[in-house]
């Protein structure tokens, strides 16, 4: 079974945003076990929408489109399917009535334009859309699978998961494709793959490599009858497992912040940050983990010496003397947040985040993290490269990661 | 003049890498003033290219073809490329022995299936690659302009930039295109246009919406003479901030944190954050910005009701009987952290942002946002909708917005 990707909208044709639809649906897509034939980017425009849609029902038994589902007047995806179709638009009186509804709570009356965001094609079934205002549309036709989604990412993956995912495991029948894929971090790509190699010969189901952000991620990938598939991504991830050990965080959809709120919630451990160069996006990466205020007590982001000294109660002198972007800093930030919000563990980042350096001579880049519990408080030192984001972003993590690690130590003794 | 983009790569289909090449390519081809028609990604295979080739040269006078160039046998661009232009290839004895230098070099003998990478499409030009071993092919056919490109960003990227730029703006010859977007906040893309719509009947160059993330860019776009495009985008630019005024925050390359950076800089105010439900990201946004430090203090990030009586030094009497969500909540939170930090102006947040509520009975998505300055405190009431990260991101980007109009009317008064 194939599958046809188009995406519609002028400004993905004008580099102005990048399109990270495609990357979502193709990889959902694939791990459907359904392969992805070809994708295309066309304009707002119904003609080349038409061409487009015409060219991959050929091709394809499955057809997915994506953008075009808003209320302004260059928004004509619903209008080109139906014609290309030759099946009429209908009113969803029930959406209709939702649309009304989401203007109405907000004190808005809705309008007029947004009216046509209720018309499904005829025999479609309407998505909805818990997050906006555009439903998509599912409709089956000639064997063939037409699926119109929102082109916002926030709404389109949730839809996808939720609405499409089913359908299109049952539309493919057949051959399934099982996929695996573990996540590392705190080692680089081509020390993986060399750890890998050094154990011997992979006798197994292919892995490929895929660097993410700061992580690396093995897929495993076996096809066949579901059950010997299934047997092998086990066996491969077994092995993998053994040669790499503590790098390996978690696998398919966990991530590295939901992976540690989960044994913090199992240890019955609170936690509290303290943040200098990280500005706030350690606090905000744990913060997005549903359940988070079960463990977390807070942070402190002291961006300036006067609010460590104030709100974070460092000493002048110890600040002067060792320099605020020091380990003995960071070691007394993790100290002073566990106390301060009262939890079992502080973290304390300080550090240059760039573009230019303090006036105290460190580099761009320097960054220390200490950790602080009741076995004691330890710091580590980084040497991180790239621009401001980077480095708060790989200080962030690896803050995150030294956790984890302390979390598993933790659990064995 | 038009151009059509095909990418081809198997692993584009997989999800597993992103294609960050058309966004380059897009972005590039349209400020030398080409419109990109379509884009697609086929597989490497020979029938799939030519069929996307065939389809590009009949809809515009440029097609780029990008990767498929490599040495292994399931690069068949070239191939696909020679075949549907009826063209054959010939050996490029300079890039052969360029290439048998680049193993020498390395102490190896160039591997046979290299070779390959030497093959010229007869007629067409070798674009050199200064990166790695395969270089492009430019060439030019029955009034097109045909250019294959290799697909590793690194390589493409100086090789558009130096051999294939200065001919593209040849080969357009003349006409231009100039664009300018105004990024709008706090008003949904539909209200937008109504907005337009009810000022008038629109005679001038075409304007586009897109909804980003929680704003709404408009993109003017003109053609033409480069004066003449120049000065219409200028009228039309102030046209629209005539109607939509206060919406409007900035042009272009800026961003919302950034606009308001420049004008706390420019007014010489500080800024302290109390975040509760948007957990940091407050905080990471504006910390984002380089230079954040000369005007930004820090963020108590209370996430429990303990921190925000411990930290904040607010009553548990008030808590208790305004409730931790509400207005006299954010308000103290905003007036707090603005004393504890020294700060000129402080922002209060607390909600519920999901996926639960707590247990006063507030609804997911209440959220308070409060300002306290000089001139007194003011606060917000929002009711937001979507997950977590929504009502998180929501939150920060409308209490960055409540600055800005702030200090807009300061600066006026």
């Amino acid at each position: 079974m194939k599958a046809d990707l188009i995406c519609i909208g002028d400004e993905l044709l004008s580099g102005l945003i990048e399109n990270s639809n495609v990357n979502f649906l193709a990889g959902r897509i694939c791990s459907a076990g359904i392969t992805v034939r070809e994708t295309c980017v066309v304009a707002d425009d119904q003609k080349a929408i038409s061409a487009a849609l015409k060219r991959a029902l050929a091709a394809s038994g499955i057809v997915i489109l994506t953008g075009g589902l808003g209320p302004t007047d260059d928004d004509v995806t619903r209008e080109a399917v139906a014609e290309t179709l030759g099946l009429p638009l209908v009113l969803h009186r029930e959406w209709l009535q939702r649309l009304e509804n989401f203007f109405a709570e907000r004190g808005f009356k809705m309008p007029e334009n947004n009216r046509k965001q209720a018309l499904v094609i005829e025999g479609g079934e309407l998505l909805e859309n818990t997050r906006g205002t555009a439903p998509g549309i599912l409709l089956k036709k000639d064997g063939k699978l037409i699926v119109m989604l929102p082109g916002p990412p926030n709404e389109l993956h949730s839809m996808f998961d939720h609405s499409v995912i089913p359908v299109l495991s049952q539309w493919s029948g057949g051959e399934e494709i099982r996929t695996r894929i573990l996540k590392c971090t705190g080692i680089g790509e081509s020390r993986l793959e060399e750890m890998i190699k050094a154990a011997g010969k992979w006798d197994m189901p292919p892995i490929s490599f895929l660097a993410k952000g700061h992580e690396v991620h093995l897929q495993i990938k076996a096809s066949g009858d579901p059950k010997t598939a299934a047997a092998e991504v086990d066996k491969a991830e077994d092995r993998l497992r053994s040669i790499l050990g503590r790098y390996i965080y978690g696998c398919d959809d966990d991530t590295l912040p939901g992976v540690v709120a989960g044994m913090l919630t199992e240890q019955k451990l609170t936690l509290a940050l303290a943040e200098s160069c990280t500005g706030g996006l350690l606090s905000h990466m744990i913060t997005n983990i549903p359940g988070s205020s079960k463990f977390y007590r807070g942070a402190l982001v002291t961006y300036s010496k006067e609010a460590k000294i104030k709100v974070l109660g460092l000493s002048a002198e110890m600040l002067e003397q060792e320099g605020v972007v020091s380990a003995a800093t960071a070691g007394a930030m993790a100290e002073r947040v566990r106390e301060a919000l009262n939890a079992d563990i502080g973290i304390g980042i300080t550090g240059i985040a760039g573009p230019k350096s303090d006036n105290s001579g460190a580099s761009v880049g320097l960054v220390y993290i200490s950790i602080s519990s009741g076995s004691g408080t330890e710091w580590k030192e980084l040497k991180l490269v790239g621009g401001r984001r980077d480095v708060k972003e790989r200080a962030s993590q690896i803050a995150i990661d030294i956790l984890r690690r302390r979390l598993v130590a933790w659990k064995k003794s």
